[in-house]
């Protein structure tokens, strides 16, 4: 069995939380404490990864450069990474750049049945000898059939691995456990996971991935991320010692860490709050969560409802305006269910 | 295959995060909440129970009969229930008056190999025709064979069920997954399972329970609870009706109590703090985590290290003197080294 390898995402999935203000001070502080705790690897960046500072999906305080190069100057031991979806970034003026500032490890991302879209990035880095991973978001929308199939475009693409992201924190135990050890059995680079706390059970999505195989645990500290929040690392590493999985960090300096490093950074504890409930049940994506909230508002339905209704739609990041015509739809039938009472109360 | 039963210690587990301070508009706003919600039961007191309000564990705002007759006045559909350990509270001073103020659910409390306590009191509740369950605590640290051995005194009491608790939150799936089993196999009454969140997996642990064929479920909204947290019943039942697992309370009333009410009542967002994690996994129970740090302190040692140290030692409740000699041991150890060191340096 290969060692379980830990990807720190705290640093770019934690920008979500925070609307991708993080400071130079903050970065810095961070990745002297991870370093000293000996953590694999640390992701810093805007929670869409590189290039997607934008005003679509919320400016960034700092420039990837930035954040890039004030991480690489105090990461010695631990290894920097990058995170980026094609689309948002290119070879030329991303993953290049991002080479020079030093990063070592890059997870080119896309929807979880267009693999294809990550062939030249990933293609590109193997060539230049970067450790490359590929990593295919929304993975709760596919079969685990239809997940081992874009799995090993990745694996032909040259990735060091494929980490299935549980985006909208909708994943079941049952469905982590079906998926990864079909990709576990059928591939030969590592399989990893990332998960979201919507449902709970972030952590226990995590170790049932890692019981079943993966070896690359992407998870951040204190759950700090987008939604409900991550697989809390601190916690499943305690959980994974029980059961007697070792790894490299050391666990104290991370609750250190959490206990003196992330106050400043987090302005509230991470947590399954009832709208993140409510869109992990429904399968989608937590980035649309503002938008659902808006057009409850303006349309006066509940935002719950839109939620579930968008979920059975299978909606997908960039098909927002399904928000707005279930709306509508919620909004007619409502003061149609109205009419006919009325009406029945005449006969 | 029996009905699953929530029940809901919000009020009772919740307690002990704000040192037993309910306040009567609390009560009335909770209750008429979870009742509207149509909430199985609420348990509603100090957070060890009947008659435990004591300088020791802490003094309550709101003695048992204050607490019991305003839940009392707010409940219609939703039954009232109380726990009690015996020896914190005895039949005649706790158990009478309690079914004097409405009570119709009794959970009777003691430490997992200890079932022998609770005789007297579940015969007694189950004579005078009251729901009588009976609570084994600390689960996590008999074996399952041991646990279905006290499991059967308590059926054998005339208890409508048996509620493993997790106290130390230190249990994993895979001791939950066999426990549980086991007991479902061999019990003609209902199993339940209570989660805490130390090792992040409460939800997950329940979750597991119910698979296995608990049917009672105890847990708190937004986790409110000691230490990490409870299994934090609306993510719980988002998670359930999403394996097609039916339950009788409204999730969107739920939802909204935690947003319109727990604020009022929650100080902060429970979740695995750095210490509650150690705690955890040292198989601690977390009310000796002031002890332990003030132990720390004193002697100069790290608290997470006498909490593995204790945890080894097997202490349970009543015990805490086990603290200071395992803090005065390490601070021995810690200055022995140091002196090795010096003597080495010296050669």
């Amino acid at each position: 069995m290969r060692r379980l390898k830990i990807f720190d995402a705290t640093l770019r999935d934690g920008s979500h939380a925070i609307n991708h203000q993080l400071t130079k001070e903050q970065i810095r502080d961070y990745c002297l404490a991870m370093d000293e705790a000996g953590m694999d690897a640390v992701i810093v960046g805007h929670g869409n990864g590189l290039g997607a500072s934008s005003l679509q999906v919320g400016l960034s305080l700092l420039t990837d450069h930035e954040m890039l190069s004030t991480a690489r100057k105090y990461l010695k031991r631990t290894k920097l990474g990058a995170y980026m979806i094609p689309g948002f970034g290119t070879i030329k003026d991303q993953l290049i750049p991002a080479i020079e500032d030093g990063v070592e490890i890059f997870k080119i991302g896309c929807h979880c049945t267009e693999a294809d879209t990550t062939k030249a990035h990933i293609e590109y880095l193997a060539k230049n000898k970067k450790e490359v991973y590929g990593i295919l978001m929304m993975y709760h929308m596919a079969s685990a059939e239809k997940i081992l199939e874009e799995s090993r475009k990745i694996e032909s693409y040259g990735a060091k691995g494929v980490i299935l992201m549980d985006s909208a924190g909708a994943s079941t135990m049952e469905m982590v456990k079906r998926t990864v050890a079909l990709l576990c059995e059928n591939l030969d680079i590592r399989v990893g996971f990332h998960a979201h706390n919507n449902l709970g059970i972030a952590v226990a999505n995590m170790y049932v991935a890692i019981k079943e195989g993966a070896s690359i645990a992407d998870g951040t500290l204190a759950g700090f991320g987008a939604g409900a929040g991550n697989c809390q690392l601190e916690a499943l590493i305690a959980l994974l010692q029980k059961c007697d999985i070792r790894i490299n960090a050391n666990l104290y300096k991370m609750l250190d860490c959490v206990d003196n490093v992330m106050p400043a950074i987090m302005k509230k504890t991470a947590s399954p709050d009832p709208i993140s409930i409510v869109s992990g049940q429904a399968g989608v994506f937590s980035a649309f969560k503002t938008h659902v909230i808006h057009a409850a508002k303006f349309f006066g339905v509940d935002a719950r409802d839109i939620f579930m209704e968008v979920g059975k739609r299978k909606a997908v990041g960039g098909q927002e305006d399904i928000i707005v015509e279930v709306a509508q739809e919620l909004k007619y039938k409502k003061s149609k269910q109205k009419e006919d009472y009325q009406i029945e109360a005449l006969l």
